[in-house]
């Protein structure tokens, strides 16, 4: 059987340094492991819409800069196949029917829809469009015959919704849908980043992110003014490592070749942390280096994303023949799935 | 404006004379009047689907047979398009870009809903997909702008629900929809009947249904056996007229030629009514007048449906027909919603 991936993300806005860290870079990883017959990568606008309905521009709006931030990284057209979720009709008619195979019940239980209800307040005044869009991703995810769901931890309830759909499906229709499993993040650096602020999550309206497209000016302003550890208040203080953002920017970007080139004085970014812990070295001179580490990692993205912002017709094109090439794979499963529930009158 | 209409039926069993009497005679009129632009009556097997999902093969077989009834009852395919719901594509879009528009609460205060909640003994286990019908609806009716839906005063909810969802859709994204309007049954005639067993209903699953496509021979037989009034025991006893099956079912068919033909000794179908309150009329004279009644209208019906039936290409090709009508009107609307809501990337 062929190995196929499915993911994506939701347009609505520009991606940050907590994407990458958490999946970008470990999809291009992927991506170039030769493992897998088939890479999809969405543009979930469809599903950004369940809580942005109200504001359709800015969903469009970050569809080409997301897209802009997927090639910058080194997402490869001729190997992942870029595709818009609202342009693929085939997705609409799988939420219906699947749709039929969920209990409101089961809908409700869901702890990732619980948990961003109560986050974002709706109550029972939630759009059906948001309680639903669990089915929204199965649809998505068995769509391509995805085997593989590279997700977080946190998606894993998604990712059994949709497993639990695929064997309904299976045991009403006859064997139809292929079963997707997920794939965690194997290490720690893959794990979420916090703000800049010390905030658990890196998230746009808290303003604590850095995105993949700031400046190397906006990168240093915003990390040397980094949340730290606030009792390390006189630089002979000793300070602590765990929890540190800065510390944790260090973890998830820092290579060897980093602390050789950038970091005079220490051997290892382990070295770094044992002085901080012991007290006598400042969170500027950490910043600084942090600094360097991240330039290091995201002026060859920016200026990429740069080189494809003078070329919207390429990236425009890219996502055509991305969305086309979905297209055809979503409509070959939708196919087959009228045929076993017997709705397929004119075929 | 043009003035266009939207109705149908789920197929889920062959049609019976409730439903002739209920909507179907009225739709044909409705076709006939030259008032009205364009005509869509609706199969739809999707929506039967959402209580019928594990049973897909009951609704394709239906789908014919109500074809066949459609055709029978003199809907013209000349002048109503006659089109199968599964296979319009904008529908399902259409639904899932509703369900932002309507929340939970909202879904879960649909009386309609709630009363088949009850009916159906679904309680929380409720499907998604049967909680989602009102929005699927919305999308059925607006798919095909249409103007007028005729239907039962039971249906009103259902019809609030989609009027909502149009005046919302047209608030956020520009005037885009048409606002559509019930027309509901205008006479006596067009009410419910009561099931041959004195049902408030005739359902399928009661048994209690004469069928457009019964033998001369199953009408006689069920209407022979017919409930009447459970206090008229013998021929002199004064009977009960209100709520009497065999009454009502005269109200609905018996126009005054028929009186003429079938009822000698009486001048009209209200003479026959004063001599069952008096005393001294046995139900069977009721009921084989009732035969006749139901023959007259029912074997040009039954006739024609047997003509149809022995000719299915033709039965397939008029759905094909309107079928590709439909799918061609619904494209047009999806395509005005996809431009107003900002999500026609390539068109």
């Amino acid at each position: 059987m062929s190995k196929i991936i499915l993911t994506g993300d939701r347009p609505t806005g520009r991606l940050h340094i907590g994407h990458y860290v958490g999946s970008l870079r470990n999809r291009v990883t992927l991506q170039n492991s030769g493992e897998y017959d088939e890479v999809y990568i969405m543009l979930a606008d469809v599903q950004a819409l369940t809580d942005n309905f109200d504001n359709p521009e800015k969903i469009r709006d970050n569809i080409l800069e997301v897209a802009l931030d997927y090639l910058a990284v080194g997402l490869d057209p001729a190997k992942s196949h870029i595709l818009i979720q609202s342009q693929i009709e085939a997705l609409y008619e799988l939420t219906v029917y699947y749709l039929n195979l969920v209990s409101l019940a089961r809908a409700e239980r869901n702890p990732t829809v619980k948990a961003e209800i109560n986050l974002r307040g709706f109550g029972s005044s939630i759009p059906l469009g948001f309680l639903c869009y669990p089915v929204s991703q199965a649809a998505d995810i068995t769509a391509f015959d995805a085997t593989t769901v590279p997700a977080g931890e946190d998606q894993a309830p998604m990712l059994e919704q949709t497993q639990e759909i695929v064997q309904r499906f299976n045991n009403i229709y006859g064997e139809t849908l292929v079963m997707p499993k997920i794939l965690l993040p194997d290490n720690k650096a893959s794990l979420r980043l916090p703000g800049t602020d010390g905030q658990n999550k890196m998230s746009k309206s808290l303003g604590n992110c850095i995105f993949l497209s700031d400046s190397s000016k906006e990168i240093k302003t915003k990390v040397m003014s980094m949340y730290t550890d606030p009792n390390h208040l006189r630089v002979e203080d000793p300070g602590t490592v765990e929890g540190n953002p800065v510390f944790t920017y260090l973890d998830a970007f820092c290579a060897q070749e980093m602390v050789d080139e950038y970091l005079e004085g220490y051997e290892t970014l382990d070295d770094l942390k044992d002085h901080y812990r012991r007290g006598g070295l400042g969170d500027v001179k950490v910043k600084k280096f942090l600094n360097n580490v991240l330039q290091e990692t995201l002026t060859p993205i920016r200026e990429r994303r740069e080189d494809y912002a003078q070329n919207m017709d390429y990236v425009k094109d890219v996502l055509k023949k991305g969305t086309e090439a979905a297209q055809e794979k979503a409509s070959g499963t939708v196919a087959r799935v009228k045929e076993n529930m017997r709705v397929n009158y004119f075929a």
